[in-house]
């Protein structure tokens, strides 16, 4: 069998998420996976790096799949784009070694978070941004940000029901831009828990507004208690931006 | 009556153009004056500075209208943004004397038409450009944009029926910006005919990629005959940014 590895793009505005689900076939696996079989005419799984949720996009999600096929891969990239709905599109295919594996292979992944602070936001980024309309203090997010950069047990930051499994991740790095018409939070890490990107961008707002102290997330990471992290945000304005091999 | 004017955004993505129709409710003027009609509790009828098509989008169109009530401005600029739908905001509301009218006090407009000449592009600003992947030569389009600027008869360059019309305008400046993922032509006039941007853009492409001389543009110029000028582009990469008043 031959393992393709591919870079996809896509605006999961319409989407029910990456995983395929039984009861719809509205999901970005489920639409890559019937358009392969089409193409490749043998049944195909895809095996996505990152399972982003209903309405999160993605600049550079990854996912491979295996085939008795052997592609020949700039017309299969000019195939297979003409068969996806113009809201996903694969931007890169790449053979990999017979074990490599999108999501057990990945060492890092960056996650992107986007924020518009102002009172009027952008129509043409709507999707694309969590229209916060509220001024926040960087410097204090920055500082709140660096407590949470770093090996810590996430529990408190995460929607995960199954908390028997291991919550300790590592943050490599929180960066926070101020942009033309939005501020952008950036995630580098090994691991991101159930939403984790979601509650942490959140808590990280509230503090930016001063409706939460930087104690309480020090508070959320010793104790794990979700009540000391802040909200969690809408889907919109999240990016799985890269995900990173040896 | 008190006369207001409105600067507006909107994407035209879902919309039959900005002018009211009979045979379609489904028009930014048709949508505005409707939200107007039934904030302010009485007849509406705004002026928009540009007529754009179906698919054309506005970063600062302007419109004004006269109404009995005097509005107190910011209050008004959140409540009709809460009724209006997400693809439509108006971002500043002036006051403004008896006698203005929004097209017929305008001295200049720019116009902005986005190309993408990637392979891939974007998903993400897939309605915003025309994905036109093809390789051009920006100082071969700049050159012939020179031809162009200022003042000239521009019924070559012209979907306008009626021809009896002066089609004399004066385009004082046309820049041609590579910015990271997209090639972006603007346009400074004192008035632009019946889709005269979209027909330059398409004939300036068409110099870029090499199908088409300069000589054919001056041809175009001189003899006013359509089929000088280059094919007209879509209504996607459209943009009207800006409209100026004395």
């Amino acid at each position: 069998m031959n393992n393709y590895l591919l870079t996809i793009q896509y605006d999961g505005t319409r989407y029910n998420g990456w995983q395929r689900q039984k009861n719809t076939d509205h999901t970005i696996q489920a639409v890559i996976e019937s358009t392969l079989c089409n193409l490749l005419q043998e049944e195909i799984v895809i095996h996505g790096a990152g399972r982003t949720d209903g309405g999160v996009h993605a600049f550079g999600q990854m996912a491979n799949f295996k085939t008795t096929r052997i592609l020949e891969m700039n017309q299969f990239l000019v195939q297979i784009n003409k068969e996806l709905p113009d809201d996903i599109k694969i931007m890169k295919v790449d053979k990999v070694d017979q074990h490599f594996h999108s999501r057990l292979s990945a060492v890092s992944k960056i996650y992107s978070y986007h924020v518009c602070c102002e009172e009027r936001a952008n129509v043409f980024q709507r999707k694309y941004v969590y229209q916060y309309g509220k001024k926040i203090d960087i410097i204090k997010m920055r500082k709140a940000a660096e407590y949470l950069t770093g090996m810590h047990d996430f529990r408190g930051f995460s929607s995960e029901k199954n908390l028997e499994k291991s919550c300790i991740r590592n943050i490599y790095q929180i960066t926070i831009e101020e942009k033309k018409e939005e501020v952008v939070f950036r995630f580098h890490g090994n691991g991101f828990l159930y939403n984790m990107v979601r509650i942490i961008t959140g808590t990280l707002l509230e503090i930016g507004t001063g409706e939460r102290s930087i104690e309480q997330v020090e508070k959320a990471l010793t104790t794990g208690k979700r009540e000391f992290a802040g909200g969690m945000v809408i889907p919109d304005g999240l990016f799985l931006d890269a995900v990173f091999y040896q």
